[in-house]
């Protein structure tokens, strides 16, 4: 099974955003309405929202969410799992003809905003997964953002939009480096009231 | 590689739990204060708390958290990875000479609290790991957990303590059929406003 590709192309998201705000569904539905999601495919429900699409356009979509609702200067959390090659997934709901250019890039790129993170990868189905691994995390860490070591993910530290650059780098990688079907799982912080230390 | 033990069979659980409510951080330190905690060892930074142990202690513990925080009728979601046998996972920081008895279960096995949740089971290192996602999916319906299909997870709807005993029993089956490195990741949300139906 080892580096075979799956039935399937479509790069996807299944992301949430949590605001630590009475006010979340608004800053939830504001955020949603900021973003140009017209080169994906998208649903919303009550426990998650889906993303398709090729993978620039889920990346932008989805990092430009989590930025506009950053902006509230809220704590808010974005979580996502981020998947491509899944041999079980279907082949609709998806917008595959769009090109690459990212439509919501010009309104993020030169915001700043202090994030931390836990990402971890998992490329399915291959017995070397360790070492596509290790390669990721040492490719991240040369992006230029902070690496640190913890218990089933690793921690970054950094601006939200070089660290989104950088996971969508190493979703990129690890599928070109042969990994027929990758997950990876991304939670960022941002706003928080104990950030860079222990919740008092 | 398939089907070889891991170097450690030590349990442990990266999650956080999110109140979507102001008073986010007195319900998150609330929750953590009312549950016993002495069979795991835990950790809290700002973007995760760690629990690492044997199986039936990190779902309690993880489990007795989120029900804490939902007691207080704030819209409350739990994220939760769930991993055992990382072959690249430390030895330390866990306490592993507990036995079986939850010390949380008696508080916590009479609470109804209707819940919507996505889960996902991450075998790594084999090829046959479809087979086993699948036959884990319906484990679970056979345990009376509402299932549904989506993308990138599978939906499940229920009883927040059934859900958890369901997760639980999975994960220690998949274990049991032979993943040397299991990994399973859980979003939960009660409480919720647009409970059943997409965000008006």
């Amino acid at each position: 099974m080892d580096n075979v590709c799956g039935t399937s192309r479509i790069a996807g998201c299944s992301f949430s955003i949590y605001p630590m705000a009475d006010k979340f569904k608004e800053i939830i539905l504001d955020a949603l309405n900021q973003v140009d999601t017209s080169k994906v495919w998208m649903e919303t429900d009550d426990v998650t929202t889906l993303v398709r699409g090729r993978i620039p356009h889920v990346f932008d979509v989805t990092s430009a969410i989590f930025l506009a609702a950053a902006k509230t200067d809220e704590h808010i959390v974005f979580n996502g799992t981020y998947s491509i090659g899944c041999p079980g997934d279907s082949t609709g709901d998806v917008y595959m003809a769009e090109d690459e250019t990212k439509l919501n890039m010009s309104n993020i790129k030169d915001i700043r905003l202090e994030t931390a993170s836990k990402f971890s990868l998992y490329p399915l189905g291959g017995g070397n997964y360790m070492d596509t691994i290790y390669t990721q995390i040492e490719n991240m860490r040369a992006q230029g953002i902070t690496v640190s070591k913890s218990h089933y993910s690793t921690r970054l530290d950094g601006n939200a939009y070089d660290v989104f650059a950088g996971l969508e780098h190493v979703f990129i990688e690890t599928e070109a480096s042969g990994s027929s079907h990758t997950v990876m799982t991304v939670t960022m912080s941002a706003n928080s009231p104990s950030a860079k230390g222990a919740i008092q």
